[in-house]
């Protein structure tokens, strides 16, 4: 899905996964985890593409949002679970978006 | 594919798309541009998954360096086909890179 933004700056983290054969509980948490995001103070939206690799981008209204999502503790266990049995790599990044600009038929 | 860049910062292009069902012209012209892409000055690296939707993270050096990249007359006529005939609609953003962090089995 392609989401709409507010006007910059605001920020986005990109998180690009490798997955393991394991899927028993990943869908499950991946949709928990959207649905608890989403409530969280300065939440923006969410674009997640994935195959065997996946590319999810969360927009933050700042950094501080960032932070307090992480320390969130379902958020917290999710992720730990990730690393024993989702995961076999990922990378994640933490980015204040300067410039946007979109376009639509 | 996860890609390893170097220390922050550094400059990510967040390049979200939903295709149109035109394939012609398609695949080869995203490949010239991931070749082209890499020859330029301050390019890093780049990060893909595609379906329907896709999300493409280029990361480069500086914004003046995407900036070469956006004015470069190869990549300026593909981003015109990219409009007539490959994309109902995308959202591109420009983001500086400001932590990363890693996991690895």
């Amino acid at each position: 899905m392609i989401v709409i933004t507010p006007k910059p700056p605001y920020y986005a983290v990109i998180f690009s996964t490798l997955r393991t054969d394991i899927d028993e509980g990943y869908i499950e948490t991946a949709h928990r985890m959207e649905t608890l995001a989403q409530k969280q103070k300065g939440y923006l939206r969410i674009e997640s593409v994935r195959n065997e690799f996946g590319i999810t981008v969360s927009y933050w209204k700042s950094l501080e949002a960032i932070q307090r999502w992480k320390n969130n503790i379902e958020h917290t266990l999710a992720r730990k679970k990730g690393k024993e049995l989702w995961y076999k790599k990922y990378q994640l990044r933490i980015c204040k978006v300067e410039y946007d600009y979109g376009f639509e038929k």
